[in-house]
């Protein structure tokens, strides 16, 4: 790879330049072409994740393998901080035992921020709370640009659970600064009018969000948002913002469908556009490979430099 | 290898032909005689294991191994199942990563036949509910095979709790179609008589069941039968139906001892005859690689071929 | 490797010669210069670790990967040991499966003396209940001897909750064995005066013990240990044991810091100390991964002889 990545870490997309977000698309779109099978060999990566997790790190694992990287199979259920040591003294401990890169999901949002610069090795955000989730909007701007060659003009709609989406932050700082509009919709209590201040319209209506969009991102509605009393019901809010075939109708004719998953089939998207051929979802999760792979060799690249 | 397999999953054996059975014994003793260590070179295999499993699951993950496939750490405890959603999708998704083969274990029967049609990676049965559980009949059989050369004319008896026990199922469809005779033979709680109709004899009395036999496969007692009342108590069983040595006198002198583990020595079958020269409990176990290897490989071929 | 080594377990340091330590440091010594990709190439490695832990089990994950070996991701929790199965049965199937090395970590102490004789596999003890861990004590042997170039003459400290300790035996086995001097202290409830049939200087005051130490091995206080009532609470430990800067400065001048993790910071050590200049805590860990390279190596080596 020649570029001028310096960064260890990947921990959010909000203070990245086009530049660097350029360049992970760039190295993903290479590995996509080439394999590279050597590239990490002797690289030891290691998975910190407080929450569950299927597609996120099992696509991480993934990259990972194909760049000859080892994974160690250590999870924080069954770890050290149960016993109450610092989160840094694991990672620290980690590191000294070989770590070069890791992968981190935890439920508290901006954690990463103050233990990244501790660490020489690298820190990759694979989800912190409701703050980022850079690797999963990386993949959803692969998919599109692949489809589209530049965001310059387009409209992309995020529906659903914003307030606790960090799918959704991350997307829209990437989306901004590559040149696309952002439009975030759902009910006031999941999208508050104050997120017009992150420089995104904000419209509650579904119908006219979606009106001549080039692009809708569905969030998955977290099923305990209705015990929180976010929505009424699920059948209410199925009827008010689901993404059903009419709805995905009033985009433009080649207009996409994304979900970063799980899906909840009946509640945020329909089968019918799930399934139906505007859906780029399995593409996702595909090029979500291909992201993190360029997010572990830049930052392993960051760290040589560093 | 060289051979007529063109099925990408193997889910049960009870549809699957004489020819089929005997390809994957064949493939599996080629393993034993040589090892490939480069056949599955760029597979992934992940495991979806919905109960616990030492042995099925490391003898997969050992024979992927062998052959030069990696293994994802996915356990389904900490996975989008979890989430709520659908299993298609989390397989989907799985596939969309880089997933070639599932290895799948699950509580419910029959799960599988309409998942593996809509994939295009390899579905492989390592038990649902008590439907079958294809891979440890097959060991069960190479290891007999081994020892016989053919199954004409031998009498195996399968003693137990057959009413809950996909072994014996999936045991009783293989041996017969390779010319064995089989003897069910259990309490009738565990053994009901209609299980005749499957075309196997059903033998209440141990002793008339044995006598002649050329192997017993004995299978574990579940000790949750007791409280659902299929047997009086562990203390009953075992002095009706545990596989004493006296017993297993009864069989043919050369006759073999089974079992498909984990024992509960005691119960189900006496310490003296699980570790006695009658016993071939290990050779199973060791076999049971060579079969995955063998059910791994198969597979392959048949989803390049699909 | 050329030496005398003929084990192919490596079970506690108490029965093991010198010889046989300065072996096993000098092989971790050996794999710290030159590493040694595929001395292990084919050979399998299982994990049974039925207590948590993160720096033991990377540890040896880590090194079993440097040395080319496979690792099989099974853990105890989702194991046969849960469904009735011996611990006996459950190896002797691992290793049919193909298992040449088991890495146990179990409750009981001295569970595998009796184990280890029945098994062609190589054992390692993680530590078992309060007996041994034997690669703690000689990683810190390690990290010492690469400071002082020998023992003879040096006084250890091991300062702490001896009475639940399998880090201060093994440590107090092997330190002897080479020649250094070894003090324990703690409150009374943790250090019994017995301790000193043992061979040890038994010492309760902090001050006493530390001065003209050349290091301090300072252990973890679990926190059950106040509930149980062998402290008062831990502000009451801290302010009689814990290592503060003052306590530390009691020691010669360029006397070393240990502790076997994970710490309680503000408990047992404090963080200056931890972080410390003489604090080679992290040096520990990294001494780890090599001493269990030589555990792994050298038990295989006596495999292949036995």
């Amino acid at each position: 790879m020649t570029n001028d990545w310096v960064l260890k870490d990947l921990l959010g997309l909000e203070r990245l330049g086009a530049a660097n977000i350029e360049a992970i698309l760039d190295a993903a779109a290479s590995f996509k072409k080439a394999p590279s099978p050597e590239l990490l060999a002797g690289r030891t990566v290691a998975f910190l994740f407080s929450e569950a997790s299927t597609r996120t790190r099992s696509s991480f694992e993934a990259a990972a393998l194909r760049l000859g990287a080892e994974c160690l199979s250590f999870s924080a259920a069954g770890s050290s901080l149960a016993k109450g040591e610092t989160m840094l003294d694991t990672m620290l401990n980690l590191q000294a035992v070989g770590v070069t890169h890791f992968v981190v999901r935890h439920e508290r949002s901006g954690v990463l921020e103050d233990l990244a610069p501790k660490l020489d090795a690298c820190v990759i955000n694979a989800g912190d709370g409701w703050h980022e989730h850079p690797t999963q909007a990386l993949l959803d701007l692969l998919t599109l640009l692949e489809r589209w060659g530049s965001f310059k003009g387009r409209k992309v709609v995020i529906l659903g659970d914003i307030r606790h989406s960090r799918v959704a932050r991350s997307n829209l700082f990437a989306l901004r600064k590559l040149g696309a509009k952002v439009v975030f919709c759902g009910p006031t209590p999941l999208v508050p009018d104050a997120f017009a201040a992150l420089g995104v319209q904000v419209v509650h209506n579904v119908e006219e969000a979606l009106k001549g969009a080039d692009a809708v991102n569905v969030l998955r509605l977290q099923l305990e948002r209705m015990e929180q009393g976010f929505v009424p019901s699920l059948a209410d809010y199925a009827l008010a913002y689901q993404l059903t075939p009419a709805r995905a109708g009033l985009m433009k004719p080649e207009a996409l469908v994304l979900h970063p998953g799980p899906m909840n089939r009946g509640v945020e998207i329909a089968s019918e556009v799930a399934d139906g051929p505007r859906s780029v979802i399995l593409e996702q999760v595909a090029n979500g490979v291909f992201v993190r792979m360029a997010a572990l060799a830049l930052c392993d690249q960051g760290r040589a430099r560093g």
